[in-house]
């Protein structure tokens, strides 16, 4: 990185912690600051590129770069003396991607624990293999085969910190290259960090049948490979068709391409069978991605990615000699909570409880805005509300006005989608525990769009 | 990245990998290969020292930069028909940095797991704090205060995966700027790191007083920072006297500087009372960095930054909104290991053990090599062991060969060390489990040079 960038990311992160930036504001686009500041354009596209993936800005279609509104936890604002700093809690937690902290296996991690720990050989507690403990990509490969369908062998699995580790991995190295076709609305995490890496990221557009993959072979600047969550679109909702899952690999087949799949929950699905992985289409030209933040914690940092037998080693140089990352205790004792079938426990007991929430918050918005429509419903821990055009800027803010967390889809929403915005709310049912989701689902319901007068 | 590095890179992996690129072959100096392959400088030479920091390659003044020999485990090459992918162990472990592996205290890690992931209130399996949990951070200080002489508080540690994690975050990110000043002789690992994030080191000389701190206000380009090893001089093995401890923190407080303290095996001290963390002299001029990796386990992804109160914002925001890395359950449980004096009690045990080591170490040699000087033992888990002028080389390589695995003094030299180079071996002798030390120690004495000839 070179120091202007850094000296601009700081600049930018300093006037938004002590408030000179506040929430909402509009940015200059990055050449008119640059031609300011008399810096590259480069430098300062990267900066913001940066700034978006941790947070501190969003970059949305048609309004451009701003500081990113506090709906996510943020440091609060410092206080001399010390304050304590802790993330401001909101007093409703519906933002997606959380799956309910107080569901987390307490006792069944803890058996785990003690089995594998006692069991490990001596040697697991030297200097670890970057690839991961057998016992884990073991584990995982004969999981991921019943469960998900992917076809793979405890070689072909790299351990990581998660999905964003694994992003980083294959772009942040160069093991794979763009542009990159990625999908309209996601996760702009996931986009400035590849962004950051210096990938380009192109979007393609999302209908009802998923994501129009059948683009991929006209995409210009042509795309190498396409980043994709065919499970269960994030967040807008749907799967991916079965007639596009295969024209995704063709298009792979056919370009020398690459589908990487992102598959964040594929474990929760409510109403049909289960959509199994692209991966098990053709291993060769899929790269599948998987991590515990949905199905376990967030606060357990360990994910996967299964790859084609030719990226092995290339992600293994990336990531160097020695594990520096992913701990072994907590490595071990996954694979043994896969193992024991605790895992599966888990997961049966954790869908039962997000699918009644989901049931309530569809019941409930039957019968208090029967006038919008409700979408993304058939799996995952987050519904979409589809809302008026034009009303849901205003609706989050009154949403966050009354201390609910979530976000509406605008802020997952490619700079470059040329597909018209749907205006819409990302609502995740998960996070809250259960004695909180009544009054989380009742403050979400005052503050939705009326009806429009006939 | 630009992706000439990327692919310039990845040739060379691949080239190191299938043994094209023989151990110990040297490489063009980067300015010819930047001619012959039309590429930048820079590029090459950025190449390089990312390629050292993952350990590919390793770079000593007058040998230019070659390819690494395998002492450390590296991956064996692959075999068609999915050969297990495994380190080569050593049949002699004698590498620096390791602690006996063997040693790891399971029953303590797993009572305190329990007790932590018991207590701990719901919001510990959401999305991570990145500054890292409070229990955590409230033990730290409290033991490294107690333990170091570190002044601080929970407010000001910042919780990492390791030392080089801590470095990453200081340099990759621009918190800190170069150029850093460092010690003559270091980990390449972090050189390599540091350089790869653009980082200009400058060494040092070190003398039998330790690092020249004096030399700093003289050093040109004018360091803004000093990375030191203050407890134990890695890896010549010298404490840095008092009278130079107090001129670092002088220097820094005289120049806008900062001293970064890493130090990473403080509590291994045998013959003398320990030496304090220079932290305690200026908490607002030095970074105190630590991990659990000698202490525990490098298998426990847990390092710490102690920080001036100035750049506690600065490193979590370049940390980003939420944690990505250190999981929650071994915080808690690192925490409980330090509060219930499980931690305490496993240091003064395994200090015992590597007392006793070390004292058969230097026996040994008393009686089978008494010509040759070993230094550096009154702490830490490896001694010297100083060479005649011209035998580094030729031994290591004879040790290799016997599958001893250690490194030569060489292996640490800064490349633009000006101070002459003393040829000696580092030798760790923590790491082989008991019963396998005193077929090591043998093994090391066969292979050591016979007294010249009168």
């Amino acid at each position: 990185m070179g120091s202007h960038r850094g000296a601009l990311k700081q600049a930018l992160r300093e006037a938004v912690r002590d408030g000179r930036l506040a929430p909402g504001t509009r940015l200059p686009p990055y050449r008119a600051l640059a031609v300011d500041l008399g810096l590259a354009r480069n430098t300062v596209a990267d900066a913001y590129a940066e700034l978006v993936a941790e947070g501190w800005l969003t970059a949305r279609q048609g309004s451009g770069t701003r500081v990113a509104e506090r709906i996510m936890p943020t440091r609060t604002t410092r206080i001399p003396e010390k304050a304590p700093r802790r993330p401001a809690d909101p007093a409703h937690n519906l933002a997606q991607g959380q799956p309910d902290a107080s569901s987390f296996p307490r006792t069944a991690w803890l058996a785990s624990a003690r089995r594998a720990l006692t069991a490990a050989p001596n040697e697991a507690f030297g200097p670890g293999d970057p690839q991961g403990r057998v016992e884990l990509r073991e584990a995982l490969a004969g999981y991921l085969a019943r469960v998900r369908g992917v076809r793979t062998s405890p070689d072909q699995i790299v351990v990581c910190s998660g999905v964003a580790h694994a992003l980083r991995l294959l772009f942040g190295e160069h093991v794979l290259r763009g542009p990159l076709a990625v999908e309209a609305y996601g996760l702009p995490f996931h986009r400035g960090l590849l962004e950051a890496a210096g990938v380009r990221t192109t979007p393609l557009g999302i209908d009802r049948d998923g994501t129009r993959v059948e683009d991929l072979a006209s995409a210009a600047p042509r795309p190498r490979a396409v980043l994709l969550t065919p499970a269960h679109q994030f967040p807008t909702g749907g799967p991916l068709l079965p007639s596009r899952r295969t024209a995704a690999v063709d298009w792979a087949r056919a370009h020398g391409g690459l589908v990487i799949e992102d598959d964040y929950d594929g474990e929760f699905r409510y109403d049909r069978e289960p959509v199994g992985a692209v991966q098990g289409l053709d291993p060769e030209h899929v790269v599948y991605l998987g991590s515990v933040s949905k199905s376990l914690s967030p606060a357990v940092r360990l994910g996967w990615m299964v790859l084609p037998e030719r990226l092995v080693d290339p992600v293994l140089a990336a990531k160097g000699l020695r594990e520096g990352w992913t701990g072994v205790p907590d490595q071990l004792t996954l694979a043994d909570l896969i193992e024991s079938g605790s895992y599966d426990k888990h997961i049966r007991r954790t869908r039962h409880r997000y699918r009644e929430r989901r049931n309530r918050l569809v019941a409930g918005l039957a019968e208090q805005a029967p006038h919008l429509e409700v979408t993304g419903i058939a799996a995952g821990l987050h519904a979409v509300l589809r809302l008026p055009p034009g009303t849901e800027a205003a609706t989050v803010e009154a949403a966050n006005r009354e201390g609910i967390a979530l976000d509406g889809l605008a802020a997952f929403r490619h700079p470059a989608a040329s597909t018209p915005h749907t205006d819409g709310l990302v609502i995740g049912y998960a996070a809250p525990p259960d004695h909180a989701y009544t009054a989380a689902l009742e403050a979400l319901l005052r503050v939705l769009p009326p009806p429009s007068e006939p």
